[in-house]
């Protein structure tokens, strides 16, 4: 049967695991499909110095975009270049040319996917994603077809790769989030700029997507609540582990009747629940369904190899969308159309929360903080302090009863008002078990 | 747009299951299709006293599935019946009359699927499973399609659910498997005959499916290693604690050069991998890729609801391409055609072992028995013996370096001969971090 031609652009990280594996794996792929799948364009922005190995000597090899999305005998797009203005060109510009695309875009993604898979739709080709999020985890395969009869009330993910190496470091050692940061830096796992990661950026944009894929809705970024984890240090372990809990950066997205409560931050969850369990630089999701109840996935979040995976199956499936001339393409959303967003406030959220303080140490500490707790009629559940040989600048932890988070942002902030407190509370969530 | 319409043969705990999420949930569902689907005629042996509020008013209800298969209205079979011999033949007839089949039959499609999708190849129809392994885990749709970029190397799932609530349950409380197991019987949890559950005889099969879909070969249940739990005490809870492990029913597929080793055996596993916290009922499979590296899957294994959710997500799938006309159908077996098998014996896979004997006690045996192990090359590691009170029946462990199971079960083989030994030793291969 007749081959399916790729043409790639970006060899980076995750074009050249790409096309790794379209060569190093091409019979097995065409045992699969039943056809091949052929690589017959490549594009860098320079293609001197670059190892070709894995390209077909037969392939086109350009520094101009356009040379690929023109090309007659290119199908399928991939575009794994990252970013948002040139990438949102290159798309466009293959759809119009009646060419389905690959993606491997989260930020792209997660801002203006729902407008390009309005264009697919009109130019009647395809749009795939599954590298975008999670890359060595199939959780768009996962929502959009292997559990696609249920409906989804909650998912919960570690998304951010850099984040929880930083966090599961500073567990496990005991050190700073600063000393771990830098040494993560030199090793490469953490960018000199590492703010997309710690301040938890990236992890919304991912968030942003598997929201709309697992519940319809056209999501908007910036409406996802968000707190980096800066000011997580090594203490916050050992009271989280006193409570029987560990702290890790959780995406979450929750309905409720009002819509959708969405955020990414630093909580704390139980030791006892397998999220708990994802240590280093892997990824995991926790899905709640109405129907098929928990399902959990796990795996790599980046890498060459771990994303190429991920677009080399999109490539697969596309193409075998393009052989049968489907009119029934499965939207990258798993819903033909997004559904308008009803973004719900976190405030309105309620749950135990972790609040520790930093303070210098004299009498009636105690009694008022439990003082502006008992005025917001949030409820005072366990005053921890572990052992510490100084006075100043002593640490300790208050947990309190389910509560909105309205409440507890109201106390924190009269809290923070306080001469004894070295700086403003931190006031991290408790979340269920998962 | 026009729907798509069922016909659901069995209403037993899975059929009500997938009725309840078909009614409940189907405008999301024609929200994610762009059309419906519409259960159309139901079977079962006896419809009197059923619950059939899930069942649209206007379908066909019947004793005689030949019905279901005839009726003209009928596009996609669900056989939810079970077994072999009458689903083997409703599942032929639907075929022969042009219709896709949805199917939830492990055993079937362990013993027969490649031979269904044969003939579901030559009738132009589909034939869907992802309900017939770990019920609420999306595994088909994860090895079909979500990485099916890459190539497996090995996969290694915990796929029967009273097995693991019987071994958690002992390990949590210390108690006896024919204590535990009686409870769960009185529970419901394990049948009045539970030989298909304890001696891995369920999980064998589902094994076969997957190790056929990871693989692309078409696999002899019979051919697969198989050995149950029964002979697990709470003590061997205790000695493999004490060597940071844990024990589990553990489905294993390994890709090795000369072809694949199969095996379905409790087996030590290290306590701080994500396996090692799969607890209760719970499923979990992971997954080795050669690209991909690790990825872990995990949700409930049975259950009408979790295992609704993969039928109705079966049924949408199939729904899609019958309505696209399809000619592209992706095979149940993510490869267009099976392979033939290279079973490779278990005996030749190389593992540390955990070897525990019960003996009545007298100087010398350790010398004896670490003589054996050396007439059989096998290197001995540690010898463990927790406190205990008896010198009667007192049992120990001894750990020895990987070795080959044919030289393990040798050196077993004639131990058992020993008089000193109350029962045969117990031998359990130590499986490396997955």
């Amino acid at each position: 049967m007749k081959d399916v031609h790729v043409g790639v652009i970006g060899l980076g990280n995750v074009g050249s695991g790409t096309l790794a594996i379209l060569n190093r794996n091409s019979a097995q792929i065409a045992q699969k499909l039943g056809f091949g799948l052929k690589v017959t364009a490549v594009c860098s922005r320079s293609v001197a110095g670059l190892d070709l190995a894995d390209v077909p000597g037969d392939a086109m090899r350009t520094a101009d975009w356009r040379d690929v999305v023109a090309n007659p005998n290119v199908d399928i797009v991939a575009e794994l270049v990252g970013g948002r203005g040139a990438a949102r060109e290159m798309i466009d510009a293959a759809i119009a040319n009646g060419k389905s695309v690959v993606t491997a875009n989260k930020e792209l993604m997660a801002l203006e996917g729902a407008d390009i898979w309005d264009r697919a739709i009109v130019s009647g080709v395809n749009l795939a994603m599954e590298a975008s999020v999670a890359g060595g985890i199939p959780i768009h395969a996962v929502l959009r077809e292997g559990i696609s009869g249920d409906r989804i009330a909650a998912i919960a993910g570690i998304l951010n790769g850099t984040s929880n190496y930083i966090l599961t470091e500073m567990e496990r050692r005991g050190d700073s989030f600063e000393d771990v940061l830098k040494e993560a830096q030199a090793l490469g796992y953490a960018e000199a700029d590492p703010a997309a990661d710690v301040d938890g950026y990236d992890a919304r944009s991912k968030l942003a997507i598997l929201a709309a894929l697992a519940f319809g809705e056209r999501i908007v970024p910036d409406d996802i609540f968000v707190e980096g984890i800066r000011r997580i240090t090594a203490q916050d372990f050992d009271y989280a582990h006193q409570l029987g809990h560990t702290i890790r950066l959780v995406c979450s997205a929750q309905r409720t009747e009002k819509g959708l409560i969405l955020s990414v931050r630093p909580a704390l969850i139980p030791e006892s629940t397998i999220l708990a369990g994802v240590k280093g630089a892997y990824n995991a999701i926790w899905v709640k369904g109405e129907f098929g109840a928990d399902t959990f996935y796990y795996g790599r979040g980046a890498g060459p190899h771990p994303t190429g995976v991920a677009v080399v199956s999109d490539l697969m499936r596309v193409a075998r969308e393009i052989r049968s001339g489907s009119p029934e393409r499965v939207s990258p959303f798993a819903h033909e159309r997004l559904g308008e967003y009803q973004p719900v406030s976190v405030l309105l959220q309620k749950r135990p929360y972790y609040l520790r303080f930093r303070v210098d140490d004299r009498p009636g500490i105690i009694a008022e903080l439990a003082g502006i707790l008992a005025s917001k009629q949030i409820g005072l559940e366990a005053v921890l302090q572990l052992p510490c040989d100084t006075k100043n600048d002593l640490p300790f932890v208050i947990t309190v009863e389910s509560s909105p988070e309205s409440a507890v942002r109201e106390a924190v902030e009269q809290m923070s008002k306080l001469d004894f407190l070295r700086e403003p509370p931190l006031a991290l969530p408790m979340e269920p078990p998962l």
